[in-house]
């Protein structure tokens, strides 16, 4: 792979000079562009140690107008990190709309270094990877220029620069994996190319940068950076003319006849439930003890709610976090985004949220918004919300690993009963704020809804992460069906992990012996 | 302190329930009116185990609109928390503009358990305190209702709960020290008055409820937020007076004839440093090996720029960048804030981007523009940048404690080298994006800027932080001048942490008699 990479080219001085002068207006110019189409630029600058990495982020500051670019490093995790997804570090570090983010080593320098020492194994390797190519598939989709260079040495000049580290001290190591890697030339190597193997795809290709001149690395930098951008803009236009094309050839997005999921739920179910106060009480206590050993366990909850205007989703969240220590418990409610949020991948909002594990997280209202209002109201291109089905089931994988729980409630009611209710808070004095014009409006978009939560239902109702339609014709029966799954939820999960415990146990006697 | 609480007054459920109704109106309309007028409320609930913090929490959901309070918990730091300044952890949890933030705890949780069981001694709390009540002085002034509510049990209560928890195994403890103090009731009692003496202000002020009888708590802690909310909403409308008062018997802000700091400052020095390439290598080698080891032992630094426009803020930072590892220093370009920001108090935006211990950040502008361009530009009322002097203080104090370095730097050029510039800057095709209508703009408002630099170097040059004012006529003199001054600071800093670590070896030796 990196054959042509050690062919020792060089440039002199004087053409660098020359080249470099046009390749600068260039690179500004892509910049200028770049920040008036709000496109962020990611740029991941791997490389062996000696190749020059730093210095080729600050050649980029002086390049470019250093204003919009920010760097970025990453290694030994900080607990807080630690006891997030694993993705969350880069998530809440990621360039905004315009904006130039620099990653020193990226998401790869940890796994890499991490890999070749032998602390990761080669399929959690791959299958960090394998996430890694998803989280880039999934920025670039959203308009992101990525830029991903390698810089290169052959192994001689390596062997050369490191030697001359040792002899005049200079060998600095942020984490004891640089100094473990710092002399297994040909390990990191092979480490890097399963990375740039798996890794490389044409909306973030890998550009490998023969770095042991420092003129042609640099030549080379400017050039892949260029083209990152000029490609991002490419697909910028595309999209637009596709947009356009699909906006101009639109028929109504309302699936008449349809029969839908919500159809299929027994709204019948409105019988008081018996001894509603005492039973509520009872399960309040219990989910008391059992969210309290889940935050010790570090086993994380997160709960959204979706559904109807006025389908009681205030009421459900109020009685669960009655049940439940305020200390570890958050409630989210997602209403428009601000400008920060608005910069980002959508995802992006919902990443800086996740806490730490052991809590719980209660949505009112969820990432699923981009294929509810912003489909219906067409706020979204098509594009961009159909594949967002894909993008929240990977999104969901993450927060349901290590046995941590996802619970997704639609509360369903009948327009009529929604009627009822929207007349109900019009006369009560403290419910008044409650409703809006845009309750009304979306009560009669309720058809265009139907097949909008259909879909998605279909599309994300996953093995991790299934659907739960409560029917909440009664609020009390549904307030009780919530905290019942809820309670059965953690129950399982617990239960899972105190299966693990005893295998915990064993490698301890293993270790006695 | 707490005699008026233990008196036992109770209200019986028909008469809580009328109270509660006209209560509940109130605090829902004062809720809508600190939304309106973008006033954040910030409620701090501490109280002994078993007063029904944890309830309270939950009825502020009920009372009022649930989307937009937010509540958060305090307790072990996590290491990101650790390795910054106490405060930060805080900082980064409150409200924003018309938000009412719920600290369970908040900043007097930690600090009364941890006194309470002995792990901090008198003069740490009491200095804990002191930083408390100057932040939230500052909080206050700028417009945030503060409430701060204790709950309060008397003794025979308290261990009437306490015995029935231990009973019925409910005693649930987030905290080590939650365990410890659980069984001390005069030890927290005295641990809390010194607390609410020391800060109990009259903008921010306590309440103390008898929690013995849950309606009568109830009601008293709705009381006390409304009240919170109301002398808040008092206070921004006698402001507002003030403002205007001011702005009609406003004179020009510019004082004539008065002699400048910066007119001290001598210009001449313009000769061409000798040997400038040579002693700036030499002086980025030896940065690198300073900032890897005070990163190593944790000490921060942070430099700020402030200066004229184009007196080569951006070439100093490129040669200060050039010299140290990329990974370890972060570039803070300040331009306009965000929304989010701007629904903050105006130190917020710098909180949050203070790194962990033993990272270099650099400030291209900084928080002076508070009292520097808000002031010329008439963007913020004098009895807020003439305050801000003091917070900076505050604040710079708190950034520079542990040893952690903090430079000023002032880049002074003269008016006529100032338009000489300009001009060039429009004759480069790669500087030009550098020169905007508005540098011309500040550049006519240079007299009304040289009076607002002066009050800044007066007031804010303090012992820990002092002004550093750079001749840079010409700018290789400066840009050494610069390297050399943090090339100082860091050797001394390290200096100074050297001889801190015997005192380490002695204590262990006292351990080994």
């Amino acid at each position: 792979m990196f054959e042509s990479a050690a062919l020792g080219r060089t440039c002199d001085d004087k053409e660098y000079a020359e080249t470099m002068q046009s390749l600068r207006m260039r690179l500004f110019e892509a910049q200028r562009q770049c920040l008036a189409r709000k496109i962020p630029v990611l740029v991941t600058i791997a490389g062996l140690s000696g190749a020059g990495r730093g210095a080729v982020v600050n050649l980029l500051s002086e390049w470019m107008d250093s204003k919009h670019i920010h760097n970025d490093a990453f290694w030994m995790e900080t607990d807080e990190e630690r006891l997030r997804p694993p993705l969350w570090r880069y998530w809440r570090k990621l360039p905004a709309a315009g904006e130039i983010g620099v990653f020193l080593g990226g998401w790869y320098g940890p796994a890499v270094r991490l890999h070749c020492c032998g602390e990761l194994t080669d399929s959690d390797f791959l299958s960090r990877l394998h996430r890694v190519r998803g989280l880039e598939a999934s920025l670039a989709d959203s308009g992101m220029a990525i830029v991903k260079l390698w810089l290169h040495l052959d192994k001689a000049t390596y062997d050369l620069r490191h030697q001359h580290r040792l002899a005049h001290k200079e060998d600095y190591h942020f984490t004891p994996y640089d100094k473990k890697t710092a002399g297994n030339y040909d390990g990191l190597v092979a480490s890097i190319t399963t990375a740039i193997t798996q890794t490389d795809r044409p909306q973030a290709p890998w550009t490998i940068v023969d770095a042991a001149d420092a003129n042609y690395r640099n030549l080379s930098v400017a050039q892949a950076i260029i083209a990152g951008m000029e490609r991002a803009m490419a697909a910028q236009d595309a999209k637009a003319a596709r947009v356009k094309q699909e906006k101009d050839g639109a028929a109504s997005t309302v699936q008449e006849g349809l029969i839908s999921t919500l159809d299929a739920i027994d709204l019948g179910i409105s019988q008081e439930p018996q001894h509603y106060r005492k039973t509520l009480a009872a399960l309040q206590e219990e989910l008391y003890g059992l969210t309290y050993h889940a935050y010790q366990k570090g086993i994380s909850s997160t709960l959204i709610f979706e559904g109807w205007d006025a389908a009681g989703k205030g009421g459900v969240i109020r009685r669960l976090t009655a049940g439940v220590d305020a200390r570890i418990t958050r409630v989210i409610p997602i209403s428009a985004p601000s400008d920060e949020e608005l910069a980002h991948h959508y995802l992006w909002r919902f990443w800086r949220h996740i806490p730490r594990a052991g809590f719980l997280t209660i949505y009112d209202r969820s990432w699923y918004g981009r294929v509810l209002v912003e489909r219906v109201e067409e706020l979204t291109p098509r594009e961009d919300w159909s594949r967002a089905y894909a993008e929240i089931n990977h999104f969901e994988e993450q927060l349901t690993e290590n046995g941590n729980i996802l619970l997704k409630f639609w509360l369903h009611i009948s327009p009529e009963e929604q009627l009822r209710r929207f007349r109900e808070r019009e006369e009560t004095p403290w419910k008044q704020y409650k409703i809006t014009s845009e309750d009304w409006r979306n009560r009669e978009k309720r058809d265009a809804y139907v097949p909008a939560a259909d879909e998605m239902f279909l599309r994300t109702s996953t093995s991790y992460a299934p659907w739960h339609v409560i029917a909440a014709e009664n609020k009390k029966y549904a307030r009780l069906a919530v905290l019942r799954c809820y309670r059965d939820a953690l129950r399982a999960a617990l239960d899972r992990s105190a299966e693990k415990k005893p295998a915990g146990s064993k490698k301890k006697q293993r270790k006695g012996k």
